[in-house]
């Protein structure tokens, strides 16, 4: 990170109505001056710690290795939920100990957790109801200007994770798959990889499939959302590398009345 | 651009509740990290082109010279439509070949415009659903880095345009104008500029005139919101220099129920 | 400020679904291209001034000082309300006489303030409507780039403040406070700050207390917001050093349906 410019990410479900996102950037330019901020997401839904783990896996890895990742979905603010700093071969990430970096645990298995106890580094008084300002900010402040990872506190190894949703066999030629997420133009984005789709096709020595969503039934993976005709669910590989289910110029949530955490069953036959 | 540090502009239709936007800064700091990103407006409308082009063409002067602007409302993405790289006299502009750059086109007729082929420069696997992370962002970090212009493709005569909407001589005496763009204030906000305005009455040699707009007949020009009594409809100036309706701390959209796209008579008497 | 980074915040009800922000943005970046522009809020009420000065009041200090705060909440854009320039201890603020730099007065008694008649630093035309590009933006510019503070108009006494609102006594043992803003997640802050709470429980001799607000009375302060059981309004010493009123991961204010303006009392006994 010495020859870069120190890049801090923010992720929290403070919104932009309130004062509190511009606060913790106060906080870490009074620290930093040469810091580079950039929010990678305000609007989570309030202490939706899942939909905060989901966006920083699909973030994360497109900043350039070295950055700090912090993350505020924080609902056990003020009890004895533990601040935590994660080091891996990306970057650090920053946040409360309640499963929100579940997903950076998974994907790199090397990483080492430390609990912040250094409270020499934070905001005082600690108000216990705002770790983003106290806190996280001063923390990320610091670790951005050289401080050491091994500075905030001992490494542990009991930290909450929770186990990421993955595609399951519930019968032979049936996957339950689920959806995860559900973006700004209703693509209902499921956790049913392209890697998975095509290992699974392949070792079912199956052609024909079909997705079964609510009511509906998709039976091929298009290649653009302009293939779809009005109000037709489509399936695609999107950007999160996992099938999506989308309307062409349409809103495929609105249609379906579905949502994240919806399971939706692949058949192959 | 040398001296300068050099800018890239972001213009979507990604809102801020997904992670898109900043998956877009990503790409272009792990390319370009000393660049500097300023968000011009993520709130598009999905799909919106005229919308974009609109506030495009309402805020790219205002930025140093030299800056890169990215658009990103791409309702045709991963189909063939051409990703283009535009030159003009105040800037870059990168986005699709849908219209997008319609007024740039319009306001400096010596542009030049690239369809972009370099696609060593792409984020691979290019996705087919998310060209601001795969195309254009990639394309704007290395611009911004010192890739020359011709380096991403070859000059193209053809691409799409739409036509400016510009006020028409209905009949003897009557412009027909149209609202374009809508603010949160709810300021109604047309293509008649001051410009045209004095030179079609002084064209005219009639000193009275009226606008005609939905039931309301607004027959002045008033010089600031604050002239309005409660509810009244003005028409002021506005800062895009052209005819806006607006009611005095109040939202001339709701009170007259009409927005984007209506037509409104200006009658000289 | 010659050693640091300059910056310059912006705090305004111009909302994220237009242009103006970005071209303030602009104006600024054009003048002055290595100052770094951070995001107060821009989703203020429109026109509503209280607000504003609550936000920038509970955020300013945690910036640098030397740092540049620039507020655009103007319902009197385009009259004789003057621009002005404040100098405080903590840095400089910019924006319309209007108020919306009451708290910044109250918090330093000795700041300066000058109306700002140095028109040539101004974007010609300037519009009657969108000072914020024209006039505020500019000036900040400059201001950062080196312009002294003196440069921009003759110190003036007479400017606009309201009342901060206080607690006030109303009966022997019942002190009057008022909600005076809710945040994103449903808290009622009110102006009733830890060190009132202390000072008046040790001058009354009393332990026992209650707020009353609607149709609910809290006896006690929790320490977190996680104390509360489902739907309980509790009161907490929150981020802003005051008393809110909050419901364990759900949302006071729509529980409550109360918002900023309401009468709270206070009552020992």
């Amino acid at each position: 990170m010495a020859a870069k410019k120190p890049l801090i990410t923010l992720l929290t479900d403070f919104g932009l109505q309130d004062h509190f996102v511009s606060v913790m950037k106060g906080v870490i330019l009074n620290i930093h001056p040469d810091v580079n901020i950039i929010d990678i997401c305000h609007n989570i839904p309030p202490q939706n710690i899942f939909q905060a783990a989901y966006l920083l896996k699909s973030s994360y890895a497109y900043f350039p290795s070295g950055s700090i990742h912090v993350v505020v979905v924080d609902p056990g603010v003020g009890t004895d939920r533990n601040p935590i700093i994660v080091s891996s071969g990306k970057g650090h990430f920053i946040g409360p100990d309640n499963g929100v970096f579940s997903y950076i645990y998974a994907e790199d298995q090397t990483c080492e957790v430390r609990e912040i106890t250094a409270d020499h580094y934070f905001i005082k008084p600690r108000s216990g109801t705002f770790d983003g300002r106290d806190v996280f900010a001063p923390v990320a402040g610091w670790l951005s200007k050289g401080v050491g990872f091994s500075s905030f506190g001992e490494l542990i190894s009991a930290y909450k994770k929770f186990e990421i949703p993955q595609p399951v066999l519930v019968q032979e030629g049936t996957l339950k798959c689920k959806i995860v997420y559900v973006d700004r133009f209703g693509n209902l984005i499921t956790n049913f990889s392209r890697n998975q789709f095509k290992e699974y096709l392949d070792s079912s020595e199956q052609r024909r499939f079909a997705f079964r969503m609510g009511d509906h039934t998709i039976s091929r993976i298009s290649q653009s959302y302009t293939e779809g005709e009005k109000d037709e669910i489509i399936a695609i590989f999107g950007s999160s590398g996992c099938v999506e289910f989308s309307v062409n110029q349409g809103n495929a949530a609105k249609l379906t009345s579905l949502g994240a955490g919806t399971d939706i069953l692949f058949k192959v036959a």
